[in-house]
């Protein structure tokens, strides 16, 4: 696609990093893309909290858009990131693949119908080196499930007796094993029934596409902050 | 619920049937229901294709609301269906259960969102005695998925050699065993990954409950023809 | 089956518990067992810890085997049960469901098969009222795969960070909500494939039956102890 | 492992081909193998059918064993392997994955324990360009439930009415479509409980490594014909 027009290039503010590569290489694939040693069309920033500003203020300096793909921001961050969408586009994105956007968008929708007669639950599943538990996709899927139901405090981790269900709560579950490269079930359970919206990443090469699916949609988008569901909605 | 009001009166057209005994038990359970003997406020039909145009006649006569739960109808039981809601509210519902209804109307949003790079596949299972395949609602599921799509041809039950998926197909599979009460399974299965939206039934009471919630969203309605998708967005 | 036979007298030592009455509503549904108000040919308790002792003491005085379906015992109990089977037929079981009990037979195989380059994770979940967590069924099938592998500490509800996963542990995670009777599942992750042994139960009556199950296998059997993995085997 | 020892030499019988490759690429990871030229300790093959008869003899007239990881096999093939094996060690393998031997293994066994009051369906996923359908490895795993329970039609492809399911048969389902490297569910349901066994391969690259350990068993075994079985129990 695109084989009529210039394709959009691409600046890699951590070229050399784990997602920096793997983008680079779903970029070789793509003639819609070209990676560029200048600027660029659209600024990618996947390196780390601590190198925000610089990312953000390379953008802001050359007036282009920037995905954001780090996570891990504390308040000062999400200032930093709201000052720079009064100039520029801003794509924040805990995860870039383009299926977690939609679930993230129908779990809001199915929480919002079902209310709190339906009690939430989210497992995810990581391969063995996985530090962190619940996954940011997973917290950010039940932010989702609370923005559709307005309520729901985080019930995680239950081990031990006494513990029953807080009306209400919305529960996370954690596994880790093998090389699995991440599975994510939200579960409404109900009287009798459940309905259970799941995504399964097969490996890593999804994030890099749907960083490149932002980046086309970022190109020459006018100021603002903007999130993967207004890429899938663009589609 | 609705203690300070008058119980809906709930006529069935068929109280025998399976369905119409299983909605009387679950109207006694509930103080905002009352299964009356006369026309009462809303009609539920859980009958057969033959007894839709006295089910309907009676509906019309009387001016009351009507739930039409019967499958297998033909294009002259269309017909009927749309004349009588031209005067009466007419509700029609291959299945009466609400996770169905909200499953039906994720498929429709993720087929629009996905397109056709993401192949749809649904899977469904019932308990050994379920004589058709695939199920009317996986068949109704697959409906919802070609709406969101705006295309898809059907392909059930693949079986030998050079058989390769068509583009753009939707797929079906039936399992058949034990007890099932009833799992539904829509898989997006895209490019290294996969969104899959599902939906069990534990037990049959939760077809008798949404019929009830049916009969509340349609007493008062005025003319005009309605589905679960309605009683789920007036939640 | 059975009906040239005398039935199976079975004597509940908890006649109105959850469990006693469900029993009962199996036997009077299969010809081979008859509810006896007398000591009967076996025993079956499924009341709490505390009246083990004298259920096993009315066992051991009639001569008649026992099945203790109840679960929560300290040291002492073990002693007494330990105790019992050396003058009578014994079973213990935490989970009378025979699917339950395959499980944990296949679980203790692959376990022993595939050692521990595969992570073994247990994901356990019930309904919302249930209140300890992991389930005791999940312990047990944690026990089973320790047994196959002669190894493995358990993990226990990951949450927050630095949290690698220990070679070789076995981790437990924990989901609750709605009405779900019981799904467990055992998970083997090994490099780039998986392995998942499953049980779901639709609903609570398999343990009944599961009960008289066991009842059949130990009417006659001499002094001993005996699980339901001996249950299995002998069908 | 085997760092002391000399490396195990693989003579590959069609090099170039997609198994070929891959698994070049696996030994190339694992020092205790060496690729050869010339006719090695071990010979793997998976060529087509009709090369058969060429690797066999190449095996037979070196003395060393052969994997035959073919499959579509005809009744001179299947004869041509048994006399083969009367001279040299032959372990022949539709699917070369690890989990699966395990797994056909677990099903045979749980089909026996459970008999015909539990029904067995076997549920398979691969990509959208699979010509085949069911899988070869899911009518394999068919045929371990029949070893096991002694019996069983196999049902495929429902489609249509008046289809009740058979007593005792063994059902397939087939679904396609995305990227699925291979997924394979043995379901066995039963009266309100199910039991299911099921198998994900995250890529292909599992049957190179698996071709590796089945090589690895079959260096310096005795005529006679092996399946993957016996690597999983000889690990």
């Amino acid at each position: 696609m695109r084989t009529d027009q210039q394709p959009i290039r691409i600046s890699l503010f951590a070229p050399n990093g784990r997602m920096g590569k793997a983008i680079a290489t779903a970029a070789e694939q793509d003639p819609s893309f070209l990676i560029s040693q200048d600027h660029g069309d659209v600024i990618i920033d996947f390196s780390a909290p601590a190198a925000l500003a610089a990312s953000l203020d390379r953008a802001v300096t050359a007036g282009v858009p920037i995905l954001v793909g780090t996570t891990g921001f504390d308040d000062l961050a999400d200032k930093r990131i709201a000052d720079a969408a009064k100039e520029i586009a801003v794509l924040r994105a805990p995860n870039t693949s383009l299926g977690v956007a939609l679930l993230s968008d129908l779990v809001e929708r199915a929480a919002r119908v079902l209310g709190t007669d339906w009690d939430i639950e989210i497992v995810e599943a990581h391969h063995r080196h996985k530090a962190d538990a619940p996954s940011g996709t997973a917290l950010a899927l039940g932010e989702a499930a609370r923005r559709g139901r307005q309520s729901g405090d985080f019930e995680r981790a239950r081990d031990g007796t006494g513990l029953k269900r807080q009306e209400g709560a919305i529960g996370f579950a954690a596994v880790r094993g093998g090389t699995v490269a991440g599975d994510h079930d939200v579960l409404f359970l109900g009287s009798d029934e459940r309905l259970v919206l799941s995504h399964r990443a097969e490996n890593r090469a999804i994030f890099a596409r749907g960083a490149l699916a932002a980046a086309r949609f970022l190109h020459g988008k006018p100021a603002g902050l903007y999130t993967m569901r207004d890429v899938i909605e663009a589609a």
